[in-house]
């Protein structure tokens, strides 16, 4: 049980760095979040700190943003993530490969395949960040009029995942004769082909793949509505979400693990690492200035952009330094409005602090020096409110390179993280099982072995 | 013009070795359509060797053959093409890298962004081989009752095509502006969505990835029917093809060649190198022996299978070492069913000899001595049956190793082929052109730049 007393972390590396004034920092690279060169120069630092895993979301439109906020967005092309994974799996050993595929816009069979082709290259580092693509503008780049409502990308998703897992179950084990002598090669009777016929999927199988070294690459998921969470409760091993405090991650964390007991999954089976933005600098006045730096650095027009755009409603005719106006009730973005007008209302903030705050990351951060950071991670850790963090980074290189040469010591020195990979997968890195053939349980695998010698 | 008088080779490797006697071949390692190592080890050859290319094909089933060939198939289990060949990526600098894909079963977002991925990540090294695919059994895994029909496959390609090219050109080649001073990243005004609507297709745009560094990947095709010939004289740059003799690679070739000219199109713009399964020893009798001995590696019941697939009919009941029966027509593939029953009317073969035909590599093969075969390969590029040659190895390593150490070196002493890449893109390795953005072409770049000054 030791491995629960120690931290995981991951890498959230899409945006290579989340800040929206990311690229515009002094010593930043501008290019990073599409440089093969910072990408493959980051994965090695990270490895070299034992990270888990280098997570590379995904996204299938431009990012659904004003035109004022696009155009200066450093995400506005990035590379695509499997593609990206395998590329990096051939320069290093040991670092865990998450990519984002999506369920509402892929076909089980591809999405089965391609994990399970970069878990064989990479000797069992992939994982499967499944996700319904809420982007309203991807419907449009795959042939739709409009999104698939909520209830049934989550219907879909539960069906696709059901899938893909049965689908890397296509072949035993050990499957494989490979016998030069009688010219037998795969054993078909240790092959099994699905079949499946559901409301939203018809899928013949079997996979044309060997089975992947994990068994199933590991799966993460996100979700955060109650379908979410039901989805995550029932199928996810990893979970990566966005609580805004240590308090709603630990209920959240409780929630999760209460729906897993109430199905009979043990709750031990689950990491969560929410994402965390970090900025940690010799003293906390400097941590401040950077975080303030990079405030800076998101334009208005991009902040106004999204402010009008989380408000659903445009504010760019008032003056941005006097209060925000009575904004009225709207159909879309309900919760983001609220928290917009809240902030208004108790800070009393003026519209152009309010689209600062809109524009740049308003996610969960630390912000402070190696030791209080540790501190407060070291709480979360102990007081259950996460198994670790999908970190991200402020800037690329300084930023990272700071994580890993001040956090990460600290982190080791206090044995709340690895100083060595003790394992080769992802799963073994998290402490998680490899799951067994579905189709060809293990008590089966012995009497086969056995009535054949 | 020099480059006209010289082949193009391209390396076929899936299966990595074509034949089906070859992972049992003495000294042939037998994981080696599944082994990264071998796969890494042969791209690294190759492109010591100078070929063009390393071409991945893919399938979306389990092949469809008999269980008694499937089970002694070598091609049983490999790696998906975007993943091994970016991973092959990291490890090679300037051999081009073509992947297949479906026009039938995937949607033109995810090929379009996953080329342009591997194009960015190799440097220009990416090229698309456009297919149908043709397997029934490949629609029962992708929700479909039955395979949509042949023209219909075809028209939905061409559009596919049109689609993926235009989301190619999503960006003007210069539209990152990347200014941290201002702060805009891209100039809007240098991002086109395509919003098409098309009877097959409704893709919206724009790619989320910038144009890709040969402005397209090098467009590839097989197409032999009369609207595969049609739609690589529209699209295709390469073209492969399985032409049974020298003459009717140089009657395909005119006809296409015919068919560009028809719609206006350069012949110069094409490279047809057509497969051939290449046996090179020290002397004839070796080379043929080798053959000989590969072929006797296929298993009686694989052939037998292959045979009766191939005819539509079950001859396994008949004598072995008698003459094939009265074969009934059959609705199903009339033409590879009247090639074997001319075998065994013209040359007498008895159902054991037709079944080692149908089980083995039935396709144009050079088998000889290097002088021999570079004799024959430069009728070939005199005489304008083809540009060069998608070369299919009989094994691995030692196959494939013979053909680089023995034949390669012959025809780099005749100057017909390079001893060194003159490019860094697969475009320039073949000699072809960058494509324009048709929605930022060079004179509108010009204007503009000039303007912005």
């Amino acid at each position: 049980m030791a491995k629960h007393r120690q931290l995981h972390l991951g890498a959230f590396m899409r945006p290579a760095a989340i800040h929206t004034g990311a690229w515009r920092y002094p010593g930043a690279d501008p290019h990073a979040n599409f440089s093969l060169e910072q990408m493959r120069r980051s994965i090695r630092r990270l490895e070299e700190a034992k990270f888990d895993a280098f997570f590379m979301a995904d996204h299938l439109a431009l990012l659904n943003m004003p035109i004022a906020a696009l155009m200066r967005s450093h995400t506005v092309t990035s590379f695509e993530p499997f593609t990206l994974l395998s590329a990096l799996s051939a320069v290093t050993e040991r670092i865990g490969l998450i990519a984002t595929a999506s369920t509402t816009f892929d076909a089980p069979y591809h999405i089965a395949k391609r994990f399970a082709s970069l878990d064989h290259l990479s000797g069992g580092r992939a994982g499967w960040n499944v996700v319904t693509t809420a982007n309203p503008d991807a419907a449009l780049n795959f042939g739709y009029e409009s999104q698939m409502d909520h209830d049934d990308r989550y219907e879909r998703a539960r069906e696709f995942v059901e899938v893909v897992t049965g689908l890397w179950d296509s072949f035993a084990d050990d499957a494989f004769v490979r016998d030069t002598e009688s010219g037998v090669f795969v054993d078909p009777a240790r092959i099994h082909a699905i079949s499946h016929k559901g409301p939203s999927l018809k899928v013949q199988g079997p996979l044309n793949i060997a089975r992947p070294p994990q068994g199933w690459p590991v799966i993460v998921q996100a979700g955060a509505s109650p379908a979410g969470r039901q989805l995550a409760a029932e199928t996810a091993e990893v979970i990566f979400g966005a609580p805004p405090t240590i308090e709603a991650a630990r209920s959240f964390n409780a929630d999760v693990r209460s729906r897993m007991a109430a199905i009979g999954r043990a709750p031990d089976t689950l990491r969560y690492l929410p994402g965390a933005f970090v900025v940690v600098a010799d003293s906390m006045n400097e941590a401040l200035e950077r975080r303030a730096t990079l405030d800076s650095l998101v334009h208005y027009d991009s902040g106004i952009g999204s402010l009008n755009s989380m408000l659903g409603f445009d504010v760019s005719d008032h003056d941005p330094d006097g209060p925000l106006p009575e904004i009225p009730e709207t159909e879309a973005g309900r919760s983001q409005r609220e928290r917009m007008v809240n902030l208004a209302r108790e800070k009393g903030l003026t519209i152009r602090e309010l689209a600062r705050a809109a524009g740049s990351y308003s996610g969960f951060a630390f912000v402070g020096t190696a030791t209080s950071i540790a501190d407060e991670m070291q709480e979360w850790l102990e007081t259950e409110a996460s198994d670790g963090f999908n970190v991200m980074f402020p800037w690329i290189p300084g930023g990272l390179d700071e994580v890993i040469d001040k956090l990460v010591p600290e982190l080791q020195r206090r044995g709340l993280f690895r100083r060595e990979y003790e394992g080769r997968t992802l799963r073994e890195h998290l402490g998680l099982p490899r799951p067994s053939n579905r189709f060809f349980p293990p008590e089966h695998e012995v009497l086969t072995r056995t009535s054949s010698v």
